[in-house]
This record gives C-alpha cells, structure tokens and sequence, in this order.
C-alpha cells in the first residue's frame, strides 16, 4: 500500500512547531508494511488543502491527514475530507456524548463549536480520541481510504498506536515486528561491537540505537503475523541476553525509571530523593510511575544551602570547607535523606547545571551524585555538557543507572 | 512570493529523523515575507523527485530544496534541478578548491565522488559552505526560482541565515511579523469565541491555538518593515488585551514557569512547594529557570501520609477525618511548608493521579492544590482528566496560574 502524509496547520508552515507527527507516522506505518512516498504540509485553508488532497491521490491511494479536526472555523480538514468523498457529515451520538463528558470531567462547559467535533461522515470508521475531544476518523471507497487524526501528538499518537495500527495490519496482511533490549551502561559503539555477526542478518535485522545516556538494540522481523515474527525474533534476542545480559534493565516501552521501580518493588526497597540542581526531577521521574507510593515515601528538594543543613542535616562546616557542590556535600546530601526518610536507598544531587553559576575549577555541568544504603555511601562525580536542561536530565539518568547497578551488585553478593 | 519547502531524503520518509530542516526554513522564510504554502518531503528517488519538482512550480514560483547534494550517487537533486531549467553542470573551480581545502585541514583524503559536488548548474549563483563540502545554489529563470540547499542541519541553516536570506529579504522588500498572546484558565473555543470578529481580519491574521491546558492567539502582519508591522498588529493586541487580557501570562516564547518566576523576582517573593501526587514536578519545573534560586529554596515531596504529618505538621486527625486527598489537607501542606521553608508563599498538591486509587466519592483526576501567604490559604479542587502524566501535568498548569493569579490580586488591592 502507498501512502502520503499531509499535516494540515499553518503553525507547521510558519515554523513554530516541528512536524513530529510525519515522523511518528512514517515510522508507524512502515511497522505495518505500508511505504511512505510523500509527505506534505499545507496550511488552515481550504482551497490549497483541497489541492493537496487531489495531488496526493494522483500518487498513492492511502492519505493519512493529521490536524484541522479542532472545534474553531479554521479547523476544516473532515469537512474537506467528507465532501471529497461525497459524504454528508452527521452527528455520531456516542462522540457528542464522550465530549460532553470530557468537559463535564474537567468541570467547564461545552461551548457549541465542539458540537461540530461530533458531526462525521456518514459510513466512516470512528476513531475514539481518549486523550482529547476530537474523534479521528477512517474513510474508504473501494480505491481511495483517507485517514483523519487529531493534531496534537498526544492525541494522534495513542489513536495511531491503539486503533488504525491494527486495521492497517489487518489490511496489508504483512506485519513488521521489532523488539528492543534497552541498556545502560554500556556505550553503542562497545555495544555494536559485541553483535556484528548479528547485525548481517536480513530477518530479522540487529539495529543499534544511542539515546541520551542508554543504548538499544532493535530486533526486527517481517512476517505474515505476530507469531511468526517473533518464532523469528526469538533466538536472536536469546542470543543477545547471552551475550549483554547484564547490560539489559528492560525492552521496548520500557523505561529507566520504570525499571527501577519494578526492581524496588521486586526486592521491597523504598528509596528517597535529596535534590539540589535537579530541584525535584528525580522525585518526579520516580513518581511518575503508577505504584510507586510502594516504594517512594518522602524526597527533598534543598536547593538553599540553609534547606540542605536544615532538612538534611549537612554539616555548616562541610558547605564552608568543601562548598555545595563537592562530593562530601553530596554524600551528607544522602546520609541525610536516609535518616531523615527512613527509606533503605536514599540518592542525593548537588552540581552547577548553569546557564550561570560556573567558576574554573567548578564549571557548569559538575555534579556529583551519591548514593547511602546499609551498604554505606558512594559517590560519583559527572562532568555533563549542554544545556540546563540536558544537564539535569542527564543527571536523572545517571542517578536511575547508578541505584540500579547498586541493587544488581548487592544481589550478586548474596 | 509564494514557496514551498521540498526535502529529499529517505530517512525521512522512513521516520528515522525529524525534518527540522523544514521548520527552520520555514521560521526563516517569513521573516523575509515569503509565504511558504506548502512543505513536501519526498525520498532519493528521481522519478518522484522530479514530480515532486513539476507540482510544486505548478503551485508556487520559489522552490527552496534541502538534502540531496552529497557525493554518493542517490544524491541527485543538483543534477535533476539543472535539467529541470535546462542548464549543464560545469566545473566551479573555487569551490573544487574550497572542497580540496576542507579534506586537507581535516587531515582527510578527498574522494574522487567529492568532486561531482564542485559541479553546478552554469549560471547560477553559489552559495558557499563554511561548515561541509557541498556547496548550495540559486537559480532563476525570470518567473521561477530554485534555491538548493545541503541537508545536514549545521551545514543548512548558517548557509540560510548568511547568504540566503539577505538575497531574499532584498527580492520581496517585505516581513512577515508574528505575535502570540498566551492564556490560561480558558479553553480554545471559548477563547476563540471572544475574538471570532478579529478573526476574520485578513492583515493581521488572528489564529487561535490549543497546547497543553493552555490557549493562545497569534497575530501575524505582513509589512515593508518591522515598525509597520507592529503598527499593524499594536492595536488588535490591544483589543485582545482588553477583552482577554484576565487569562493572558505573557508573549512569545514566554512559558507559564518562566513567566511566574520572572513575577516573583520583581516582586521580591520567595515560593515553596509541598507536592504529593505531582512528586516534585512542581518544584523541578521551578527549578528549570535559570535564576530561580533566587525565589525558591527547598521543596517538600510528601508522597506518604507520615511524610506530610512529619515534614509539613499536617494533623493526624486532619487525614484520619478527611483523607489525604482533601481541601484540609491540601491547606495544612500549604501552611506547613510555608512555615518549615520560610518562604513567603507555598504551594501545595494532592490528589489522585491514577491509573490506580480511585473510588466512587474520590475519582482518579481529583486533586486540591492550595496556597498560602500573608494573606491566608487559599484552596482549589481540580477534576482532571486523562492519563497519569496529563493529570500531573495539568495540575502544575493550574498551580502554576494560581501563583500568578495571587500575585497580580494581590497587587491590585494595593
């Protein structure tokens, strides 16, 4: 099947946002087996979304449209869509009611431009939006099928995902199937040089992948149906485990923090958080995760010398002697938290994550990391570059790394 | 001028990248009044390139291609552009040699395949490459006009910036200015619904957008100059402002953080936060504006019920009578970090974030934020909906919008 994108928005054509819906699109439909020939961007209007439509069946007879499902008069791409089609839009009751809903939930009140977010072609496939108002939308006439999704990635994305994935795999008959192994730890290149001979393979293929801080390994398969791919991904996957086992803290959708948290639950550990530059993140990231409260009770964001003594108990004469940021400020940092806490792993953060707040022998993207544990108190000095953001997100990674490798040492020495 | 963005390459039909390339293009080109009416991205295939080509010149008269210039042979968008305006592919010397140059400060052997790049259709103007080897061009035949330009980001966009678009801004002899109000505590439609007038003006264009729990409307002129485009956009920005301006934090790149902590830094105010079910998200966000320490100096994260009794002297009967997802308890988080920090207003949250804990009289999506300063606590009940990130996130927003709602309250009564 060949297929275009058309992302409809003029903040696309203006260059306020980038097109991440293309990517998150081709990259889905190519899982499904459906080649991607164009993609296009065209603005809120009318006569030149028209235009783009008619072009992009000139050329392929799958179009996926993102954007312009909104309830303001700018937002035409279903009416545009259904008249192509030579569809009347009428009122689907269950997604007039399901908005209605959302806006009851959010306690506000339905203003009457979102009535038109219901009306849809007559005989189209509905596409329930949980994570918005607008309901996207699948339309067929023998030759020509358009998919309609909402804008926002956050809606377009699970829609994708959850209910035209599944129709398009049904439609092309050939699925293509990947498995990630997700590791810290372990640089790409190192990682890569422990697989080469997998990676000739054709099918499934070996691709390795580095993203901030952790590397991957994606295995993928063409197949017929979900079986056979993984009777082909399998042993190649068992292989990797031989090989990078030890690397390995999850697969696919998994993440750092998710893992971590599995594992505090697995082993009955709780932890806290003492936090100066990342002011809170990590405490963040781990509460992020769904049944956390099992393991999390209680973290502490000192980014005030005063707060680090106050709270956590560091030494006056430690921030005098040592400064805030130096390994001793960041191991009382834990020490602290765990008493303070009671918690069995407590972590501390303490560095310069700039823009400003740089001197030569401290410059920003110094920080130290600690752990304390019955074990007693580690402590690891980074050196991170770019920007505060990246150095604080870093940090959160190296945090999750080090608590983890903690936990999978102690449980070796068992 | 009317153009269109066309970007060649495979890997971005496959999603394996993001076309940035076509955002910053577009950002640029309307700060030089070109109107860019579509994007298109096709991959290194010639047939389909060149149709890609023909349809474009059929919409637009500028055609602004990046990608395809490398030295490999699927690199054939110099090549199929020539003969698309008829013109032969000759020797450019200088650049040859500028190629040659850059090999030998790299240390590096020039491969023969380099030299195809030092070939440019005859006639058209050079565009030098200070950062890669392929240099970029402009070609023009009276009514229609190509400008070609390498794929690599870091190579692109200096090649935009220093030579494209002052050879623009002097062809169109006019800009394109946007200026974007953004609102919260208001929903699109409802926004939109205030404005629907000025909407229908045509320079400026007023466009209503949706992100995140927040709205905003963007003005955009059309003029021979900034100054003029400001006189154009100052008094619809005025009237938005004077039926709208209750909901609007700021312009522009302004976020909602961004725009609280600027406020609490003119105003000499100190902030703290008590967070349970966000976990920290309220004080790492705080904490990712640089400068922040100077209104913020620890935080409190009270993800179990001890934890709020022992860090904030929230009372036992308090959550024994009404639970930890309270009005009553919310306000004593409040009070207890404001006493514990110091600081001179705190904020706190808690709720029930989902997927898990949720009941009949206490749903998922139920979260009290409260504030307390000198003038006493304050306290919201929020019914959110969506994921367990959403609620979080969104429950930042409205603690976010509270401070600052207080804030300017606050200075009014004065």
């Amino acid at each position: 099947m060949k297929a275009e994108i058309i992302a409809v928005g003029t903040e696309l054509l203006l260059g306020q946002i980038v097109n991440t819906n293309a990517r998150d699109l081709a990259a889905g439909l190519s899982d499904c087996g459906v080649i991607v020939y164009y993609q296009t961007v065209v603005g809120d209007n009318p006569g030149r979304l028209k235009d783009a439509i008619k072009d992009a069946y000139k050329r392929v007879d799958l179009v996926i449209l993102t954007g312009g499902l909104g309830p303001t008069k700018d937002d035409l791409t279903k009416e545009i869509i259904a008249e192509y089609f030579g569809k009347k839009l009428v009122l689907h009751q269950p997604s007039l009611d399901r908005i209605k809903g959302y806006f009851d939930r959010m306690g506000r009140e339905m203003n009457e431009t979102n009535e038109k977010q219901a009306y849809m072609p007559e005989g189209c496939i509905i596409l329930e939006n949980n994570c918005g108002t607008a309901p996207g939308l699948i339309i067929e006439n023998g030759e020509k099928t358009a998919i309609l999704l909402p804008g926002p990635p956050k809606e377009m994305n699970p829609m994708f995902e959850n209910e035209v994935k599944p129709w398009l795999k049904e439609k092309t008959g050939s699925i293509i199937k990947s498995r990630t192994l997700k590791m810290v730890d372990i640089g790409e290149s190192n990682m890569a040089a422990e697989v080469t001979d997998l990676m000739e393979g054709e099918n499934p293929t070996v691709a390795p992948y580095a993203k901030e801080g952790e590397s991957e390994l994606r295995i993928t398969a063409m197949a017929e149906s979900e079986d056979e791919a993984d009777k082909l991904i399998e042993p190649v996957a068992k292989e990797i485990y031989a090989r990078l086992g030890e690397y390995i803290y999850g697969e696919d959708d998994t993440t750092l923090v998710e893992a971590l948290v599995k594992k505090l639950i697995q082993k009955k550990l709780t932890i806290s958080t003492a936090e100066s530059c990342t002011g809170g993140l990590i405490a963040s990231e781990i509460t992020s995760v769904a049944g956390s409260s099992e393991i999390f009770g209680s973290g502490y964001v000192t980014y005030a010398n005063c707060a680090k003594m106050k709270m956590l108990g560091v030494k006056d004469k430690t921030l005098a002697d040592y400064g805030a940021v130096s390994s001793e400020t960041a191991k009382e940092m834990a020490e602290g938290a765990r008493a303070a806490s009671g918690a069995d792993i407590a972590v501390s953060v303490t560095g310069i994550a700039g823009p400003g707040g740089g001197s030569a022998e401290k410059p920003v993207g110094l920080v130290y990391i600690a752990l304390a544990d019955n074990g007693g108190t580690i402590c690891e000095k980074l050196k991170l570059d770019g920007s505060r953001d990246k150095v604080r997100g870093r940090t959160v990674k190296n945090v999750l790394k080090m608590v983890i490798q903690r936990i999978d040492k102690k449980g070796e020495n068992k």
